[in-house]
């Protein structure tokens, strides 16, 4: 199954922008007439017929729209600071949309070393794994804020966790907390030298729960995923 | 804190290989009487002092042996059919090691567009990881085997658990199944083809627990992740 995508559908009318219309009309063949799905990124799939098969510009009508189509049962913001190596970063963002995450928030640390982050390939990225992974939702990836003001601005009523390494305070193992009932989840991970004391004790005052992931010595990313990977697998017992 | 591999540990006598040798007197410029820590690769680390700071060939004095040093509380085999792109196979070795495995298992199904795998890098791989995630024991990386001859050679007594995607049976979440106590873990992961159904079958008529990882539909390497990740979380739990 393969699916276009488009942010120009209005009632019954779906229009695919030059790269999609190429890859439906030129790549994959695909002639008027045929049944083609188009999800909106923000979570409906559209069953579509290709009615004007144009290679820079095609036209499908609308069959039948299904919402919430390969959605997950939780609402997830990951709160990530950029990995030294941008590799690692996009890899998370490629696998926690395949597994299931609605937002994903870069942050800078104070002890960030790269402080700087295209989110455009990173937004590129997530809406081909959602596509690849059968979703009509593409996860937001929001521009990058520090970590202070990300802490401050985070909403009322979410269960906001903060992953970090030093022992300072007792950390609760992720999955004892993740038991607690919650409309949203926010994790927020930090960089390969670790929140400051200060980022932490701010998070702290501010209502972020301290967790650990286990014994296992795990990179900025693979933290990340295992945080998302957490989530999804709670959510499977709920 | 930077771990160095030796197969050559002889009571208290350590000799690093050319290449560790070279890393540790070249690179880091260790020098006689520097403190290093080495891993022999199956679970112990030591604590050493170099007494030849030899870039071809250097060795070190064990000060102290340190048992089950990075270890994890279970024994997880992942048989895991090779992706057809080797990198996402490669990816999957190297996080599945942060998190902790204890045994790879290329394994060639029916279906697998792959049929062959070059083992040794893989082997690297997986050393590099566990240094880098600082653990003293290195997951076997096995010489690939068909599905049949997997299935049919798996031990008495571990828990076997075979993820795959049609719905003939019903499948468990793997949470649940997760939840019986077993002393090893042994989860059996398809080629993008999924597994045949005589392959699924065979399994089945051997003790194989058929598990679903939930609705997203993941790569094979994220899937493989993914069970990796739910009986490192589940341990946390016991």
């Amino acid at each position: 199954m393969e699916l276009f995508f488009s942010d120009d559908i209005q009632d019954a009318q779906v229009r695919l922008d030059p790269e999609e219309s190429a890859h439906c009309v030129r790549v994959l063949r695909h002639r008027v007439g045929d049944e083609i799905s188009v999800i909106d990124g923000r979570g409906t799939l559209y069953r579509c017929v290709l009615e004007i098969a144009d290679a820079k510009g095609a036209w499908a009508r609308v069959l039948e729209r299904i919402h919430g189509f390969g959605a997950h049962p939780y609402h997830l913001t990951m709160a990530v600071c950029p990995t030294k190596n941008i590799d690692r970063y996009e890899w998370f963002v490629e696998k926690a949309t395949e597994i299931g995450v609605d937002v994903v928030a870069p942050v800078i640390g104070e002890r960030s070393e790269r402080k700087v982050l295209k989110t455009e390939r990173l937004r590129r990225l997530a809406l081909s794994a959602a596509k690849q992974s059968l979703k009509a939702a593409v996860p937001q990836v929001a521009e990058p804020v520090g970590v202070r003001d990300f802490i401050l601005s985070a909403p009322e009523g979410a269960l906001k966790l903060i992953c970090y390494c030093f022992d300072d305070v007792e950390r609760l193992p992720i999955t004892e907390v993740l038991r607690r009932q919650a409309e949203r989840v926010m994790v927020l991970i930090g960089p390969e030298g670790d929140f400051s004391p200060e980022e932490a004790a701010l998070a702290r005052a501010n209502g972020w729960v301290p967790v650990q992931l286990g014994p296992s010595r795990l990179r900025t990313e693979t933290a990340a995923l295992t945080a998302v990977t957490a989530v999804y697998l709670f959510s499977l017992e709920a």
